[in-house]
C-alpha cells in the first residue's frame, strides 16, 4: 500500500485500540465494525489476552465470526479456549460450513464433536458430510451454500429470491440450473441475469456448456481447470451429475500457492522441512533423511574419485577441476529438470511437446558445452600452464553439459511413466546422477591422456 | 476433467469440426457459439489455415472476439495477418481495452498505430492511456471499464442502470462510489446491492474502508494485496484518489503464476532461460552467462583445492570426500535460502520473524550436522578403514552444515538491505559460497591432523 495510506491506516488502528483500552464501547464498535475483515484481523492479532476478552465483550459472536474465519489455525484454537459456549455457538452458526469443516478436521474427534453439538442441526449435518470427503479433493474444499434455480424460472423471480438466498450463499455470482433430479444442466452468471429482460425464462439465457468437477478430483486439478476457464466459482457434482457444492476462487488461490510451495520443496529436496511455523527440531527431523541420503550419495560420488586414485596420485592437479565439473553438471541438469517439470505441469494439450522440449534442452546443452569449452581452453592454460589439461577439462565439460541436460529432462518423464515417487526427480537426485556422470567422464579422459600431462 | 466427460467433450469437438469442414454454417454456429470460450479456443488452435478462414466466414468479428482474447500472443499475431480490416475492427471494438493494450504493447509502433486507427475514437483514447503506464504496474494491467455510482443513488436506480453498464464493464461484482470530484469514497459488492431494500441509498450500505492501489504500484504487490483481502477486483486510483481503473482476479492469478516462475528461475540461476517457447539457441544465450559464471566460480572453488595441494599430495584419499562436502554444504544452504526467501515474500507484518527464522535455520543446521557426523563416524571407518579420517570428515561436515544454513539465510537479507541484484541470492551463488567455505574448513582440519593419518 502507499506510504501515506499506510500511515492513515496505522493512525486509525491506534484510535481503534485506544477506544478498546478505554472501554468506549460505542466508539470502538463504530470504528471497528466499519473495517474490512482483514484489517479487523490485523488489529485483533496484536491484542493481548486481556484486550481480547475486552473485545469479545464489545462485539457479538456473529460480528466476531468474520474475524475468526480469517485467523490461522493456531490462533483459532487459542481463541476457542477463551470463549464460552454461547459465544462459540454464535460464531459457528455464522461462518460458512466449509470453513468450519476445515477447522474441525484439525481438532481431536472429541473436541470436534463438542463443537458440532453447539451448531444448528441442519448445519451440523452439512458439516459432517463435508468432513466425510478426503482432504485435498474437490469434496474436501467445496462449500455447500450455492444458489440453484430451475430452467423454467423467470428472471424477475430469481432476482427477487436472491435477496433471501444471497446472505448465506458462498457466492451469488454464478447461478446453477438444476433439473427435477437436482442434476446440473446449465449455468448463468449474475451478470447474465442482470442484463436479461425481467420476463425472460432462465433456460433462454443459461449456458448449457457447463464445466464441473466431481467430488473426488484432486484440488490441484480443480485449481488448474478454474484458472483455465477464468472461473470465479466451480460447481462440484456427484458421479450422477447431481450438484453437491461449489468451490470459490479465494480457496483456489490459496491452494495454488500451497501446491507451488510443495513442488518447490520437492525440487530442493526438503519436503515439508521449509515450513516457517515449525521448530528447529521438527525442521531437522523432516530434512534429515534427505541430508543423510545426500551424504550417502556424496560418498558414492567420492567412490568414482577413489576408483581413479591412481591417476589422481600421478597428477594431483586433476583434483582442482572436480568442483568445476560437479557445479556445471549439477546446474545444467537442474535447469533442464525445471523446464521439463514445468512442461509436464501445463495442460495435457501441450503434452506432445515434451519430447520437443527434451530435444530443445539437448540442443541448449550442446551450445552451452561449446561456449564453456572455449572459455576453459583460454583460461586453464593461463592459470595452470597446460594446454593438454585444458583440452581434457574442456572435452569433459562439453560431454557432461550435453548429457546432463538429457538426464535432467528424462528422469522426471521416466518417473512419471513408472509411477515412482516424483521426489526422485528432485534437484539433489539429478545433481548426484550428473556429478557421477561428469566425474566419470572427466577421470576417464584424464587417465587416458595422463601420459601427455 | 472426468474421463467420461472428457470423452463427451472430444466427441462434441469432432462434431463441431465436421460441421466446419462440411460448411454447415447453421449447425456449426449453433454448436460452436454455445461452447465456453476456452473450449472454442481449444478447437480453434487445432485448425489449419484453410479451416481457420472457413471459420472466419461463419462467425462474425464480434463473435470471434472472445476466442481471440484467449489466444496467446504468437497466435494472435498470426490471426491478425489472416483477417481483413473490417473483421479486425469488429474484434477490437468488442474485446476489453486492457487486453487490446496488452496486445498492442507487443507490436511494432507502426503496426500498433495501424490497428489503433481501426478502433472507435473513444476506445482508442482509453487504450492510448493504458499504453502510457509502465508494464508490470497496476496502471499497466488495469482495465478502464468499471461501474461507478454516487453515494446519493438509490438501490433500485443502480440495479436498473446496471442493465446498461453491465455488458461492457470488466466486472459488475463491485460498484465503486465516487464523490463529485471522481474521488473514490466507498465500495459495495453486487451482493450488498441485491440484499439491500430497493429504496435505500448507496451511502447507507457502502463500506468506507476502501482498499485501493495507485497506478504505479508493482503488479506483484497488487496481487499480494488482492490475495490478502480475498478481492475479486481491486480499484486503481491516481495520487489524488481519483478512480481510474480496476484490476480483476483473473489477471492477478496469471501474474501470481508468472511471478512464481520468475522467482523459481532466479532461484536456479536460469533467468528467462526456462521459457518453453524459445529455441535451443535463445535458451543457451540466456543461460550461458550463468553457466560461464559458474565455470569461473567452479575454478575458484578448485583454487581452494590447489591451495591445499601439498596435503592432497600426501593423502590422495582426501579427494574422495570433496563431493560429500560440496553436496551437503550446497544443499543445506539452498534449503535455508528457500526458507528465508519465502519468509521475506510473505507480508510485512511477519517481517519481524525473519531473524527468528534465521535462528531456527541455524538450530536446524546444528542438529543436521550432529546427525550426519554420527552417520559418517560409523560409515567412513567401515569403508575406508580409518577412524581419524572419519573424525576429520565428520567435524568438517558438522561445521559446514551449521554455517551454510546461516549463509543461505543471511545472503538474501544482506542483498535486500544493500538493494543489490537479488539474483545473487540464487541457489548456484549460495552453493558456490558454501562449497568454498566447506572445502576450506575440510582441508584446514585435514592438513592440521594429517600426521595422524
Amino acid at each position: 500500500m502507499v506510504k501515506f495510506e499506510q500511515f492513515i491506516r496505522e493512525h486509525y488502528a491506534t484510535e481503534v485500540l485506544n477506544h478498546l483500552k478505554n472501554r468506549d464501547k460505542e466508539q470502538f464498535r463504530e470504528l471497528f465494525l466499519d473495517l474490512h475483515r482483514t484489517n479487523q484481523m490485523d488489529i485483533f492479532i496484536q491484542l493481548n489476552q486481556q484486550l481480547r476478552s475486552q473485545l469479545y465483550s464489545m462485539v457479538s459472536g456473529n460480528e466476531f465470526a468474520d474475524v475468526f474465519e480469517g485467523l490461522d489455525l493456531a490462533k483459532q484454537k487459542q481463541v476457542i479456549q477463551e470463549l464460552d459456549e454461547r459465544y462459540i455457538a454464535a460464531i459457528f452458526n455464522t461462518i460458512s460450513t466449509d470453513e468450519i469443516a476445515d477447522f474441525l478436521a484439525e481438532l481431536d474427534p472429541s473436541e470436534a464433536n463438542k463443537i458440532l453439538n453447539t451448531i444448528d442441526n441442519k448445519r451440523a449435518i452439512v458439516i459432517r458430510e463435508l468432513l466425510s470427503y478426503p482432504i485435498e479433493t474437490a469434496g474436501g474444499i467445496m462449500a455447500k451454500e450455492f444458489v440453484a434455480v430451475k430452467a423454467t424460472d423467470k428472471v424477475s423471480e430469481v432476482i427477487d429470491n436472491l435477496r433471501f438466498s444471497a446472505p448465506n450463499a458462498e457466492t451469488i455470482y454464478y447461478l446453477y440450473v438444476l433439473d427435477t433430479e437436482a442434476c446440473l444442466v446449465g449455468v448463468l452468471s449474475l451478470r447474465d441475469l442482470i442484463i436479461a429482460p425481467a420476463f425472460e425464462t432462465i433456460e433462454h439465457i443459461m449456458s448449457t456448456d457447463v464445466i464441473s468437477v466431481t467430488t473426488e478430483m484432486d484440488q490441484e486439478d480443480v485449481a488448474k481447470i478454474m484458472q483455465k476457464y477464468d472461473f470465479l466459482a466451480m460447481p462440484v457434482v456427484t458421479k450422477k451429475n447431481v450438484l453437491t457444492g461449489i468451490i470459490t476462487i479465494d480457496d483456489v488461490m490459496d491452494i495454488m500457492e500451497d501446491e507451488m510451495s510443495e513442488d518447490f520443496d520437492e525440487f530442493i529436496g526438503a519436503k515439508g522441512g521449509t515450513d516457517l511455523n515449525i521448530s528447529s527440531f521438527e525442521a531437522a527431523k523432516k530434512r534429515a533423511p534427505w541430508i543423510v541420503l545426500l551424504a550417502f550419495t556424496g560418498l558414492l560420488t567420492g567412490g568414482i574419485i577413489d576408483f581413479f586414485e591412481a591417476a589422481l596420485e600421478e597428477v594431483v592437479l586433476l583434483a582442482v577441476f572436480i568442483p568445476l565439473i560437479m557445479d556445471s553438471a549439477g546446474n545444467a541438469g537442474t535447469q533442464s529438470l525445471a523446464v521439463i517439470v514445468r512442461a509436464m505441469a501445463t495442460g495435457s494439450s501441450e503434452k506432445k511437446s515434451i519430447w520437443q522440449t527434451i530435444k530443445r534442452e539437448f540442443g541448449t546443452g550442446l551450445i552451452l558445452g561449446v561456449i564453456v569449452a572455449i572459455v576453459l581452453l583460454i583460461l586453464v592454460p593461463i592459470v595452470y600452464g597446460s594446454f593438454i589439461l585444458a583440452l581434457i577439462v574442456a572435452a569433459s565439460l562439453f560431454i557432461t553439459l550435453s548429457f546432463s541436460t538429457i538426464f535432467g529432462g528424462l528422469v522426471p518423464i521416466v518417473i512419471n511413466k513408472l509411477k515412482l515417487d516424483p521426489a526422485i526427480a528432485s534437484g539433489p537426485f539429478i545433481t548426484t546422477v550428473n556429478d557421477v556422470l561428469g566425474l566419470f567422464v572427466y577421470f576417464t579422459i584424464a587417465s587416458t591422456f595422463i601420459s601427455y600431462l
